[in-house]
């Protein structure tokens, strides 16, 4: 395994043509592999992923697409002891490694989870509900996401080799992008041996995922608006692409995650004797170690109130006392080394630059007590607390990028709000407190500055995932200095891959585009009830419209005594005539779409199987004794589930009276059998 | 009204210390106005914005807020002569300015009616669903839009004085951000007197709303990460703003709207007998002519099969022969001036560099009839129609930024659909078909590249609203040449000037920092039915918990009979018992949440009005015989309506069953009286 990394380019292995140059075990000092400049010709690369790999991935819908990523994932998971063998390499413990790998394969499960529950089974996301443009209601709005025919390139950074890739190539894929994945070079062996398993399993299409080892030489220099560059590193290297020509001017869509100076803040409500005290300082200690501190999300500035700083810095070094530093694979390290000399020594030099405004209260940056390794070769470094002047600046500004945090303190939440704004933009930020007065104003005042805040008290400390943990369902990203970028959320991630277009038309033409009924379209009725029909039979726009019943007092009045809803609108005449709204007895909504159900149910066995629930139920107009109410039904969307042999369909339901008045508008989800491929 | 335009800066109107530069009327070249490069200190603004401005606006709730940009456009209706006679003066039409004036005040009324219909009446904007992340409930996400403490700076285009300005400031006022409006300097006496009526209205909280007239000196220089720039006009001067320090280095969010080549392609379906031949041929008329084809919408690109290219032009070239060219304010023309002599300059120059690869078949840029107006004074100009050589680049590279267009031929729809692409991004594209099938080949496959795509057929054409008119409610903007940005959308244009954050905490505190009821959170429990309790008294969290109720085989029976609905589920033992989702009889869906309300209701008169909806209705588990069910309902969500007596109240509903298995849950929708303020 110390050969020179490969590259995955164009459906083959790229060897390149020099031996390159050594990649440190961070640990040891001894080779891992080699990496070199000499790389596969990008251009080449990208008109591979456009031709080949966009068209394939976007052949499958969002549900076929997220069952492949669950698929890699199981498939990955039977590769652990590989990974984790790799990753120990790197510095990262078992812990940080879990962070790493099992979060990466929690990240596809996670993205494969939403991309079935919450996308169509189709190629095409609607964005909202039509918009009426029009009173006649022949032309109408409809937003739509679709896939670009473009490429995602991702440019990763050195600390999760693995949760990095699959954090950015998940949401890619769903949305229909192939992907090129750069790795850091520190510790690309283990990305490519990731990438190397997912190849080797035939299970993405080819083309979907190639990698580039070694070179940073022109590669946004073939791209162009159809393409994403997801770039997650420092700011200074953000601003060097936000500056190509190509996302100057050639319309490159950049998305950037960058330094962030996260916070946590003690609540001005804590005592020592509270539990958030504790949860408050084992959270920070956690945060400055995992990852021996090289976490973009890790807590960076320590806020608390004044008086208690001097308890807070107690505890937190009594606590730092105990953590072990050495090798990854030791049993008893509870700190692993960082990557490499080189990023240990940035670290002191940080550390030197916040020792104009702060100084350090534990730890000695040139100096730690090491198990299981030769602290001469490896990168291994004291965790290091800084306590902050008042006023210091250089702790708003200064990340350094390992176990490195600095104590500040306020004396009112105002100023707590606003020291935790001097960061400029972070990716997180949390709060510790029981107290939801405190919480509301922190968290408001702070989450215009940031993309996830967490409040951590007594009540959710046993099942928080922790500061520093992007989440899959959760947005990830920052304002400002945290490069103004998004990932991740769940299908928010997803959409910022696709386009967003509004689309304009007559309901037809709406409804034949999407391939969702859009209101006003055509109706189409023929002799077969459609519940009668299974997915294989049914067309969007089958619809029943339904006999015709009257609702009589009698009705209302019996409705009211075998329900129990006596409520005075049904069943007081005074009362009720004196509603604002009503004016007199009127039919409970319940009792209207009961019988509307009566009117298009078909009672035998068939296809459909169920109706599991109803959205979006509005009553427009008081349905008032003797009045005659017909339901039509049409079938407005059709999803078949990929691993069951039913799937739903969405009718749009619509009732009205005998005057032509629309009484009730809601859609009714029913699940119905597949039937005959 | 020939004097130097004043800015609105910190509280007053600013007058340059010089004379400035004259403004000429397009149609005379009198002088209209003076414009100064002396102008008010920026930084000063921004800081007014921040300190003054936002903390008003944030003050609002959103409501409030859209209840003041309703009356902001109701006070300038008022004015509409005195902005119609300016508007003349820019070369612009009745028609032309309807457009402009009469769109402007469209789209505040229509950020107003979107934002009391679509936004809370609150001042955070929860986006999706509470996501579970923990199996025991007690920590859980919600992504929440904020409002930044920051301003907008919006730097418009000299086409759309009136619009322009009021797309941008009423998403930005909406979203809490105060504004700072920089006109283009040839129109932008307009937009100034526009400004000054609402600033004499002195609805808008002072410091909402400054304009700074004259000078770009600087503009980015004082902006941070909480700040948005919405930027209109070349792709040129967009670049410049990309690469401004504090874009690339300082976090300012960037939103740009440049060129577009907008294509309209007739569908390969289309003869010349059919109506949307006709269709066709008066839209490109339309949109070369309308504000003398100054818009970012119009169409460029006249795409058409290759054998209708003879029919499309001798249609076009007839009736563009009758545009009548004139000035403004003459009842007879058709087409007004462009906005100046040097803007009729560069449109030659764009029309030269055409010439490389097509050939002027309608027009002389030279050349032109005018109407009411000394030809030799006024920037008139002819429409010109060109027609490409096969294999042009430059009418997909060139814009021509006036009465231009370009005619270029295709064979096949997916040439069209690449034809379509060669324009690198725009905002709007455009197909006359009346065929489903080429919809949805040249939609789907156009929609990557625009940010609005409009079918146009006999079934819509009497009410669409055209090919070049972005519409409140609709995205505008489009990827890559178009700049990438996006605005309006509606409440989508709002959020874009909000940030996102994704909360993690316990529901409690959720619940405590939203001010909507999070599953999982406490529920309030005291002795007064929460349908006793009026807006004034009802609390988030208030809840009932029913007494219980066993549903019987006759209550089921029944059912069946009394609404019809005699599904076999409920009817039939052996079918249902066949059914492999509930295998035997259950009660209907229906009958449980009718039961259900009978159990929750509190029948005498009171606060409560009426029940006008539900939401998110899922029947959760199958309810057998003799199962005993209760219901808790908690208040979730509180919307006290601005201009009524009363409010919705969002209840959050639970069936559980005796077991404890939740059977259904849904939202109950009600309106409430608001009692005592």
């Amino acid at each position: 395994m110390s050969g020179v990394l490969e590259s995955y380019a164009r459906g083959s292995w790229f060897t390149p043509s020099d031996e390159g140059t050594p990649l440190a075990d961070a640990n040891t000092g001894e080779t891992v592999a080699r990496i070199s400049k000499n790389a596969p010709d990008i251009a080449g690369m990208i008109d591979y992923a456009r031709s080949v790999g966009g068209p394939a991935v976007r052949a499958l819908t969002f549900h076929e697409r997220a069952v492949l990523l669950k698929e890699v994932a199981k498939h990955l998971m039977g590769y652990k002891d590989e990974f984790y063998a790799l990753s120990h390499r790197t510095g990262a413990t078992s812990r940080d490694t879990m962070v790493d790998v099992d979060g990466g394969f929690g990240t596809l499960f996670g993205f494969s989870g939403k991309g079935r529950r919450e996308l169509p089974n189709s190629t095409v996301i609607l964005d909202g509900p039509p918009e009426p443009l029009s009173k006649g209601g022949t032309f109408v709005g409809q937003h739509v996401y679709t896939s670009r025919p473009g490429v995602a390139l991702q440019i990763n950074a050195f600390n999760f080799p693995v949760w990095g890739m699959l954090e950015k190539l998940a949401p890619a894929f769903l949305a229909g992008l192939p992907s090129i994945v750069k790795p850091a070079d520190q510790t690309a062996y283990l990305t490519v041996a990731v990438v190397r398993r997912i190849i080797e399993s035939g299970l993405l299409p080819e083309g979907s995922l190639q990698v580039l080892v070694g070179t940073h030489e022109g590669l946004l220099d073939h791209l162009g608006p159809q393409d994403i560059v997801g770039f997650t590193g420092s700011a200074a290297t953000g601003a060097l692409l936000r500056e190509h020509p190509n996302v100057v001017r050639g319309g490159v869509q950049l998305n950037v995650e960058a330094d962030s100076l996260n916070f946590s803040m003690l609540g001005p409500d804590v005592r020592v004797e509270d539990p958030e005290f504790d949860l408050y300082v084992k959270q920070v200690v956690a945060e400055m170690t995992v990852k021996a501190g090289q976490k973009c999300t890790a807590i960076r500035r320590v806020l608390v109130p004044s008086g208690m700083a001097d308890a807070v810095i107690e505890a937190l070094t009594d606590r730092l006392s105990k953590v072990r530093v050495g090798a990854a694979d030791h049993p008893d390290s509870r700190m692993g080394a960082l990557v490499s000399l080189e990023q240990r020594e940035a670290v002191r030099e940080a550390i030197g630059a916040l020792g104009h405004s702060a100084e350090i209260v534990f730890g000695d940056p040139d100096r730690v007590e090491v198990i299981g390794a030769d602290d001469g070769s490896g990168a291994f470094m004291s965790p290091i607390l800084l306590r902050a002047e008042p006023g210091a600046r250089e702790p708003h500004e200064i990340e350094a990028f390992g176990p490195v945090s600095t104590v500040i303190t306020y004396d009112t939440v105002a100023e707590a709000v606003e020291l935790a704004a001097l960061g400029r933009g972070g990716l997180v930020g949390s709060l510790v407190t029981h107290d939801e007065d405190v919480a509301r104003e922190v968290v408001l005042g702070t989450a215009p500055w940031h993309g996830r805040v967490l409040v951590l008290d007594r009540d959710d400390a046993k099942e928080s995932t922790g500061h520093g943990s992007p989440l899959p369902a959760l947005v990830h990203g920052g304002p400002g200095r945290a490069g103004g970028g998004e990932e991740l959320g769940g299908v928010r991630g997803v959409k910022h891959h696709m386009q967003r277009t509004a689309l304009q038309g007559s309901p037809d033409m709406i409804t034949a585009i999407t391939g969702q009924w859009t209101p006003g379209s055509r109706r189409l009725a023929d002799e077969v009830h459609p519940f009668r029909k299974d997915l294989s039979r049914l067309r969007i726009g089958d619809t029943i419209e339904s006999a015709e019943r009257a609702v009589t007092r009698a009705d209302i009045d019996h409705f009211a005594e075998f329900t129990g809803d006596t409520f005075y609108a049904h069943t007081d005449e005074e009362a009720a005539a004196a509603n604002p709204l009503f004016g007199g007895i009127v039919a409970h909504g319940y009792l209207v779409v009961s019988l509307a159900a009566g009117l298009f149910v078909d009672p035998a066995p068939g296809p459909v199987l169920a109706n599991f629930g109803v959205d979006h139920l509005r009553f427009l107009t008081p349905v008032k004794e003797d009045a005659v109410i017909k339901v039509t039904l049409t079938a407005k969307q059709i999803t078949p589930r990929t691993n069951a042999d039913y799937g739903e369909v969405r009718w749009d339901a619509v009732v009205t009276d005998q005057g032509g008045e629309v009484v009730a508008t809601y859609d009714v989800l029913t699940l119905v059998a597949k039937g005959e491929e």
